[in-house]
């Protein structure tokens, strides 16, 4: 049997709308990896009483309770009070506390005192534990139902304390547990839920559920669906992928696993020693930053030419001015002549180029926004394409890159 | 008194971190902005015996609860039935249901018949309201003490559905709740928290109180503190700015107000009629990507040269052999070489230009991971620095790209 796990996530900067919450979304990640769920995230206000009867209840609850946030020495970090109260203990001065403190402070190179703060003062019963990456101990507390997990709310600070304090501890005490579930995620592209399993194979969704968990996840590009159980292993993906082939499903299938459209491009150009480039018009160097966000990127991408301005695309690309005159700058036209001249000026083996309407402004009947004329330009041929999709600014900028990239995707495939 | 409020988010996909939920935030900034507070999300599993359970405990506990996802006609949707169990209701036929279905599936130019899903059936004592940007239509309840207002989980269809159904219904219901809070964000920059606090102007805290709520709030470029009231008038704001003026934070702070950088400088920008470019090295079109993020970016930025190879940093910005031999790409002397160009060849007015280390591979001694030089060109003269930052490859792209885009607003104001 599985655990049952929650997050207490404190911090009235989210409930205010002043912070977006990452610990929540990275704690579900990495307790996947190592097989365990959460089954709630709570985000709540720092009021002393309220906190308080929530551990309460949590601890009734819950077999393993993770907390972030509200450690730190100002007046509103009141978690350990907290902690205290729910579990009838009283806040002591520490020496184990002090020496955590003491060696998180060292780890600067600052030396700890109790006249800086309280962090060498720590509810009865309560372990303080370091803080690799911060200066404020965690805490953690174990009854004979339950744990306690404290960490600071600080994003690596937080991360860095589950993975190095308390998933070592988790894996102490529940051997069993903790072992990574397995997942087959098999990516499609172009084509509708409802089409999927409506249509092409209605059967499906009960064949793949004798493999495991099924979920299906609509992405920009298609739908994900995703395989999971604890026993997945090679033999039984194989099944799952000969399934797919066995259905018209697996023309539409681009994937089976979870890299991300960047990941899987400068692999493949490593792979086969392929160089790239691009010109960006409409996603304005989004195309590019993703791509670079991958280490390692730098091997085979050699930049992009984001040109913006008509006069960016001549001088830069050597688009012709009677090219865009005569078919505007979102034209397949335009958009082929950016890519041969980044495939050119970049020396590259492949080049895209993106031109379009991103919005809010600039569209018309003809082309609205959400156009986009995208190319891609190769040793052999140089190819293009007008397509529209739907969305604000952003959402825009996102489709219109994960079109383009996948497209590169395919040329180097 | 202000309204208690809650959102429940249902969905396994955030909690096995598929999916970072992105509807907690939205609405914890919307209900900011019209004035209300939200005192807890929940993100739980679409559970019928839990969720019934929490609904319960909710209409117990606050007065809005609004609801996320779990509306759609897939198996493990059970939002609409755990909302009959906690107000035992029965789900009935509804025509009033079927009517809105039926106006909803019209907007997409499809016809809704009962064959196709169980949309008409609502439970009693409930109100289906109309999905402006999808198929399932939302679910609205009150009883005495308390309101659910329930939305699908998809963010377009739920944000639109809070704004054009939700608000209006609490606006009617609560004319004196509803008010916009008024903020004033100071935002400083190159100071730590401790010293603004500590040192400078160990009063300011409870100085500004007098104004408001007040927050501190760390940024990538230094400490934002907000003070929020209902009542925070031109005076009052001429008030806090003459009282931060009469102390040392005065030169630390760069921003009286909430506007992004991308923001501020395109609006900089525009107002002075000046072109703005850049070439990206190691932020790799982040910069250029987060300025085309702003609408109407396109009337100053003319265009960013990613150069992520050697070779394209000498063809495309007239970067010199010689400098790169006897300097490196990561050296004050590179990047200035990379602002002029990319200030000659983008034909503006203001460039700046980065060039670093995002790591993990590529630092050494001497230029560890985190080391940015950065330039900037304008018409008088060029300016380059060299610094560091801490952090992963992402948050150092982003730190580059932040001190980058404060460099280039300051050279426009």
């Amino acid at each position: 049997m599985s655990l049952s796990t929650a997050l207490i996530i404190i911090g009235d900067e989210i409930l205010e709308g002043r912070t977006r919450d990452s610990n929540g979304y990275w704690l579900a990640r990495r307790l996947k990896e190592v097989g365990l769920g959460l089954s709630e995230i709570l985000v709540v206000s720092d009021n002393l009483a309220d906190l308080s009867k929530l551990f309460k209840d949590c601890l009734a609850k819950y077999r393993v309770i993770f907390i972030s946030g509200g450690l730190g020495p100002t007046l509103d970090d009141v978690t350990k009070q907290a902690l205290a109260d729910a579990t009838s203990n009283k806040i002591l001065e520490s020496s184990q506390g002090a020496e955590m403190a003491k060696e998180n402070y060292l780890r600067y190179g600052k030396e700890w005192t109790p006249v800086l703060n309280s962090y060498h003062m720590v509810p009865e019963n309560f372990n303080a534990v370091t803080n690799p990456k911060g200066l404020a101990p965690g805490l953690v507390y174990c009854n004979e139902n339950s744990m306690l997990l404290a960490a600071p709310g600080v994003p690596w600070e937080f991360e860095e304390m589950v993975d190095s304090v308390f998933l070592p501890i988790l894996k102490k005490e529940f051997p069993k547990q903790l072992k990574r579930m397995q997942e087959l995620v098999i990516c499609t592209r172009f084509i509708p839920e409802e089409k999927i399993f409506g249509e092409l194979c209605p059967n499906l969704w009960k064949d793949l559920s004798a493999f495991g968990k099924v979920s299906s996840l609509p992405q920009v590009l298609g739908i994900n669906i995703i395989v999971r159980a604890a026993d997945l292993d090679e033999e039984k993906r194989d099944q799952i992928v000969e399934l797919i082939n066995s259905t018209e499903l697996s023309e539409y299938v681009w994937q089976y696993g979870s890299l991300s459209l960047p990941e899987l491009i400068i692999k493949k150009a490593c792979e086969k020693g392929l160089s790239i480039g691009m010109a960006e018009s409409c996603t304005g160097g989004l195309s590019a930053s993703r791509l670079t966000d991958i280490p390692g990127s730098s091997a085979v991408f050699m930049g992009s030419l984001v040109t913006y301005s008509n006069q960016a695309k001549e001088k830069l690309l050597g688009v012709k001015e009677k090219t865009l005159l005569d078919h505007g700058a979102v034209s397949t036209e335009t958009v082929e002549e950016m890519a041969i001249g980044a495939r050119e000026k970049l020396d590259c083996d492949f080049a895209i180029a993106f031109s379009g309407i991103a919005g809010p402004g600039g569209g018309s009947d003809e082309k609205p926004v959400g156009t986009l004329a995208f190319a891609l330009s190769g040793p052999n041929q140089t190819y293009s394409k007008l397509i529209n999709y739907r969305g604000d600014r952003l959402k825009l900028k996102n489709r219109f890159s994960e079109f383009g990239l996948f497209k590169l995707l395919e040329a180097l495939s």
